[in-house]
């Protein structure tokens, strides 16, 4: 006998809840589109439901009129039934455990060391976030472009050995980045079949109302797993809490971001196998090797080389790496400098739209502005991964050392202009706890960019992360422990 | 850009492993049906892994030309390379943590008070059982025959009341239920449609080559979910190393246990809702109430008999729990008790012919035999759900004492013979370990039976359950502890 769930069912959602063992307990919900909801649980000793209700025709509380008629617009907005938050949170977490939204638990004592133990569920967002239309069609649109521009710069190596030329004096392992790619023009080493795999950071500014680059990742961009799951795991509770919610699950952004970044993966080795059979290695895809922690010895720098050296594809080239860094984000951000890579002045226009105020520190008035006014800019070292930013008291304590003692080791620093994105209340779930925050979000579009040649095989946006923090923090990552996962609910 | 992958592709798998924060690290595995494995990890730090590298169109050593002939028949047989063994087993866990093959770690602080929080892999073999179809089509065969006797046997409440008399006496919680049965009686209740979600647990027994059944479980029949997840694990590493096992993905069978449970539960609701709109509820699904410490005040019972009162569908009603206690197992067994319940012979042939050994300890002859050779027996209380069961040194005593205080506290047992199924070795992987045991295996069938009046709507098998555990244990249960999630791999 097979079931099958069909739309027009009157049965709209049936969950049996496989993970019997997580509670020791597992129960059942059935709805009905007319009716439904899970009336009442007839014991509930905490998080043990004995059984459950299912609901025939009870009637249920429907969103208001005024908010029937123009619909509720942002999901943060709602204040909820602090018993319909609990139910929530509840399914939320089950549904994580079983649908794998679950990362490492840092306090566990075999983290990092073996998979498969020590495991809790992604910190989250209760309910999606409410995101307007404009933005998601603006980063989408530029998507494309930054893809085309990271192919570009990559290819103009005088470009990315002069800008870097200052922090490689004080940053071993950009120089150590910088010396093998020197290597590679030396060797006139050419990568006829480039991949990236990329993802650009925004937030919207909540001033000028402007959607504005925070920056672009080039190697190892993360999350897109998790970026899936929580979209999947958003439109699965408003579905279940249509009515209670007044939210349509349709307006829930869908993710197809490990999908299509496998599928970029795919093709660019089906590109590489069909001609040159018989060559042993097609691809090669780092997951580490931007921090200098992962170069723990000349092993790790050799075999980087070796790798640069070979016919592989490589996802990404050392020179996709250093398109990536911060200096290059803030010499691209320079008048004209993007006129060196774009014929078109639309996109031109359109990608400096979207770039902050940028400044290196040989710039002694824009340091003494940030020395004054340290809560408008952030200070960022030449670090990938999230925490390394320099903010506030510590940013005016920072450059005035800096000036002090001169020299080279500003080189070592970019100064960003602040984003304030606009905050709003939001249901935030971390290590099983639920709380309400004050929160503003960052949003990342993925992107994946496949050349052969002269031929572009692949040139797209590949979905998107959204993150929520508390608005009171100042940095955002979400393996790094400060923010959520999100989605977007488009309005 | 959409990717999909056909069957017909030469990339037979692709999988970006999305959750990065699981280790701090991803990779990545692409494979070509002409060539492909995973080469090497240019540096592998333990559980770190730096990149992966693609490989095009290397040869892969093959299982031998005499293993490729008869093909490999039992995965359990497999001599395995510790390296491919390690990488198996890696992949395992990262599959575990990514699909929701997961359970509460019970040494986490908050285990089983909050969900989505001190979560692990479930126990699991890391290859699945090969098991012969002959088996496993017996036992489908005999899964509507058992759903069928259920019903009967549900109808006839005199003979659960005569039959539970004496086990009443002693056992106060089965007193609490056949009270409620007795009310139901008087009160002439009838449930007109009548759910039953069911799974018959069986072992092969090793000396004889017959199948014998060693429970029916009536009601919250667990681990569907867990089930299926393991068949769709073995399926994935299977297909990802079909090369190197030398076996076919296409033997482990699929598990629909979690999608036809539901499914009968979403159609037993749809019969109660058509024909009676208006009546609150429709159904209610038992995940505890099974043991005595679901009940730990009269609250409890109350709503049991509240439920039981009720016109909802109950899955199952008292009567259906009542008959998959281990006294009406034993009773079924006795010579011309099933045909009170079938007309056609062959059937009650099929059914007793899977029936192991089962007695009263009224039966002297048969104590005496157990307390001279308990290595034979099982000696089984009133008591469901794992780890009550008394085997060996224990039952000698227990029994030794029971004959000599005498009186009605033999009744609250039986004693059954007990089944060795034969052992081979097998790789379990517990809390992310990996050891290679000799190992036996006992398997379940799930069944669903759903009727509305005179009309059979489902009576069906429903995928199955296969656990494995070392062979020197007694008990099994995989939520107990004791046993590893298996699958089958038809042979």
């Amino acid at each position: 006998m097979a079931v099958a769930f069909s739309p027009s069912s009157t049965v709209t959602a049936c969950a049996l809840r496989g993970g019997a063992s997580l509670l020791g307990s597992c129960f059942l919900v059935l709805r009905s589109r007319r009716a439904g909801r899970l009336q009442s649980a007839v014991t509930t000793r905490r998080s043990r439901t004995w059984c459950a209700v299912i609901v025939g025709s009870t009637a249920v509380p429907e969103a208001s009129a005024e908010e029937g008629r123009h619909g509720r617009r942002s999901s943060e907005q709602l204040a909820l039934p602090p018993e319909l938050v609990d139910e929530l949170v509840e399914e939320a977490l089950v549904w994580c455990s079983q649908h794998g939204l679950i990362v490492g638990d840092k306090n566990h004592p075999r983290s990092g060391k073996a998979p498969g133990v020590g495991l809790l569920h992604a910190p989250f967002s209760l309910l999606p976030m409410s995101f307007p239309k404009f933005y998601w069609d603006q980063a989408l649109e530029l998507a494309p472009l930054f893809n085309e521009l990271v192919d570009r710069v990559s290819l103009d190596g005088e470009f990315l050995q002069q800008t870097l030329a200052r922090t490689k004096e004080v940053d071993l392992f950009t120089k150590r980045l910088l010396d093998i790619h020197s290597e590679m023009m030396e060797l006139k080493k050419e990568e006829e079949i480039r991949l990236g795999l990329t993802r650009s950071d925004y937030m919207v500014d909540g001033e000028t109302g402007l959607l504005l680059q925070v920056e672009l990742n080039t190697i190892s961009t993360s999350s897109n797993g998790l970026a899936c799951g929580v979209s999947e795991l958003h439109r699965n509770l408003v579905r279940m809490h249509e009515r209670e919610l007044g939210l349509d699950q349709a307006s829930v952004l869908g993710n197809t971001a490990i999908t299509q970044h496998a599928g970029a993966l795919a093709r660019a080795w089906a590109e590489y196998n069909n001609p040159r059979n018989g060559c042993p290695v097609a691809l090669v895809y780092f997951r580490a090797g931007y921090s200098p922690i992962d170069y723990p010895s000349e092993a790790e720098w050799r075999a980087r080389t070796l790798i640069e050296r070979s016919s592989a594809i490589k996802c990404p080239s050392i020179s996709y790496h250093l398109v990536g860094t911060k200096k290059i984000q803030q010499e691209l951000a320079k008048e004209y400098v993007l006129d060196r890579f774009f014929d078109n002045k639309g996109d031109i226009k359109k990608v400096r739209q979207c770039f902050a105020g940028l400044w290196n520190l040989e710039n002694d008035s824009i340091v003494m502005s940030a020395i004054e006014s340290p809560e408008l800019f952030v200070l960022k070292p030449q670090r990938e991964g999230g925490g390394n930013n320099i903010y506030g008291d510590n940013l005016h304590e920072t450059l005035v050392r800096l000036r002090k003692d001169g020299g080279n080791e500003l080189a070592a620093y970019i100064l960003m202009q602040r984003i304030f994105p606009p905050a709003s209340p939001c249901y935030l779930v971390r290590e099983g706890k639920c709380a309400k925050e004050n929160a503003v979000s960052e949003f990342g579009v993925f992107g994946a960019y496949l050349r052969n040649k002269d031929k572009v095989i692949i040139n797209d946006q590949c979905g998107y992360l959204m993150r929520t923090k508390a608005a009171a923090l100042n940095e955002g990552g979400v393996v790094s422990g400060y923010a959520f996962l999100n989605s977007i609910f488009l309005t």
